[in-house]
């Protein structure tokens, strides 16, 4: 049988009892994608050593990678190491360059290493420290029937930071497969995942060695670029020479590259330009707000915000005229108009949001049903006001129209069109390109 | 060997590849808990015949229940039903009332079937149909090697009614062990995890039949409460027992029974009382207004919030005065005080609440170091404001301090006592009980 590319395990009861969602797998996963490597099995097993035993060596045999997280800890629970040395009949040895670590750590809080973290510095024979810089458990690389196995604390702050900074580069090194692989993400708002395959696929067809795939993490979509050459120097220019046609197809539809989410790159804009920024939400409800200053250091620019969920909350704080209100309704382009000038008027600031919408499941009317959105922006150019139409669900709506209200702001600043570009539904993908 | 209470198996390409997060294993093992069945397994595979055929072979040999998830789409990927059929030696026979029924959906939407979705009406012969009400797929049950096999979708929505309406009630009737069970939920917040196992544990070791779990949901912590008998009576009145003796050790701690979070609760609370609340956020930047807005029908009660992130802003639209903000700072008794006397004020509401503090990264100080808050709730009675201690995450400490604001106004609608209840701290729950 040719063995597999990856398999990945993770330990610990809690998984198994449903306390805890196990977000290891899906990160473990795509970094291993970056390396064009294919993950054939996830696993899951409690703190019991005949079932951790068993995966192992059934990973062991039949993966070439395998990703193994959780058990490293100093309780008597954390048996994960004795039992990997059991399973490839290694000792077990305890490394007193470790063990002085993580003395000096407690000594630096303070504190007395209690004596069962002293086993936290015992590896098996033959096996590789990998260093943990957050935390007391390193991770340990171990060879065994032609496999490469990586243990690491299940602590999704302190795995991610070793697999990216020792786990990867020892994969890449020793399964080069005499290729050098390298790979980027890019951020996208404004069409589904069906319509960017569609769009980019012969990207990747007419391209040997690179390849694409995607992720929601809804409203964006994220596509993930691999680029595969025998030299670092190849490999960086196909990627580059990928990423560049992406841009010129999807153009502003890119919100930025990594992991980075609108809010940051929102801020990051509003910083640079030093302009500030005044915030009205009626349907958004104040999630706008929240992601806003979600980013650290958002007071520079954030002035206020006003959640005017009552109509005379509109007419008091926001300076709706009572005559469109009456006249129009609160979810109507006068009134999202009105707000977003009322509130960059009262705040004195450059730019002034507003939201006003139906974000159900109740308040629709065939005139204006459940989805209904309308928009603004006003600066010193003057006021947009766009009607959009979203979905049914109200958490999704809120998100939805937040999301078009930081992208209106993103290409206000950046210069680019506002008001018409398409925006995901709930399995298709309309609109507008370019 | 002994069978295996349960095993969990998800199907699909996605899921290899990290697209998306698999909260369906967690959710169904809490699921089975409840039922008393512990899961040993968690694995997940790509759609493909030789891995699905293998693992379903494994964990019908091993496991009393096997849950299964994915692959029943009408797709060419979708392949679980067929491999299923194949693994046990079972034809596949078409369901002709099930496919009317797919048809009549169809029908429903104003479009024809398409032709594949006719190989969702296909099922292994002596499988039992499970009605699907939220999808076109149904599920079904398979009796193989003295194992129950439950197929599902993937969907989350479509698997979690099915797997509460369908297959634990058939869990329950076959596998019973001559007992039935019952269990509730308990939602708590001001007890750490560890804490709450202290206090509790007796009471599930001086009952036999009682089971108690934990889960964390941060900044709350869920209680959950198994009772096992012989008959249905016996069961509900030792869960009602518990129930009743967990309510007096924890108090007002327990915030409801259920999933219902906080912001529901608070909102039925003034929705019955018919107060309104206005709202005036520092440091929670929105989070507040957002999680009240969350509830459907909010706008029968929150007449507005008002994030005053500038200073100014403070001044301006809440009434607070500059020579307290100039000596005290904006994070402080007075402000905090003014903030929610001025926000109940200008939107005449009952209830006016407030945050200000210092989220962090930035912003601490020895006096006021990152996590500090001050909450302020003004009603008729006058305004009561307190400090606390948050921790040091941004993101933890806006969401603490929304719950905190949101137990204020519980306890105030409640008549409960406010001020000084603990809360959870990162592991550590100090503090004040009854």
């Amino acid at each position: 049988m040719t063995r597999e590319d990856a398999w990945i395990v993770t330990i610990g009861d809690e998984l198994l009892r449903g306390e805890i969602l196990d977000s290891n797998k899906a990160f473990l996963s795509e970094r291993l994608l970056r390396l064009d490597l294919e993950t054939a099995r996830h696993v899951s097993v409690p703190d019991d050593a005949t079932a951790i035993e068993e995966v192992l060596r059934d990973a062991a045999a039949r993966a070439r990678v395998v990703l193994i997280s959780g058990g490293l800890g100093p309780t008597r629970d954390d048996i994960t190491t004795e039992v990997a040395a059991r399973a490839f009949g290694r000792r077990l040895l305890r490394d007193p360059v470790v063990l002085d670590g993580i003395r000096k750590f407690f000594q630096s809080l303070g504190r007395e290493m209690a004596e069962n973290n002293a086993k936290q510095a015992d590896f098996p024979e033959d096996a590789e420290v990998l260093p943990n810089p957050l935390g007391t458990a390193p991770g340990f690389m171990l060879k065994a029937e032609d496999a490469l196995l990586f243990f690491t604390p299940g602590v999704p702050r302190e795995l991610q930071r070793m697999t990216d900074e020792e786990i990867l580069p020892r994969i890449q090194s020793r399964l080069g497969r005499g290729q050098v692989v390298r790979a980027a993400l890019l951020r996208t708002f404004g069409l589904g995942e069906s319509t960017l395959d569609n769009e980019l696929r012969d990207l990747a067809q007419n391209e040997p060695g690179v390849a694409l795939g995607f992720r929601t993490q809804f409203p964006d979509n994220l596509v993930r670029v691999v680029a595969r050459a025998s030299s670092q120097q190849e490999a960086q220019q196909k990627l580059r020479e990928t990423l560049v046609k992406i841009h010129a197809r999807l153009g502003d539809l890119v919100l930025g590259e990594g992991e980075r989410p609108l809010e940051q790159i929102v801020g990051e804009l509003l910083r640079e330009k030093q302009l500030t920024l005044a915030v009205a939400e009626s349907c958004t409800g104040g999630l706008l707000a929240h992601r806003i200053t979600d980013v650290p250091g958002s007071s520079e620019y954030l002035i206020q915000a006003v959640v005017a969920y009552a109509n005379e909350s509109k007419l008091r704080e926001l300076g709706v005229s009572p005559q469109d209100l009456e006249a129009h309704g609160a979810v109507s382009e006068p009134v999202a108009r009105q707000m977003a000038e009322g509130v960059r008027g009262r705040a004195g600031a450059d730019l002034g949001i507003a939201t006003t919408g139906v974000a159900g499941p109740g308040g629709g009317s065939d005139e204006k049903p459940v989805g209904t959105l309308y928009l603004a922006l006003a600066d010193t150019q003057g006021t947009r006001v766009q009607r959009y139409q979203l979905m049914r669900e109200r958490e999704r709506n809120k998100l939805l129209a937040s999301q078009l209200a930081l992208d209106w702001i993103r290409r206000r600043v950046l210069g680019l069109e506002l008001g018409e570009q398409s925006f995901p539904r709930l399995g298709a993908a309309p609109g507008r390109r370019r």
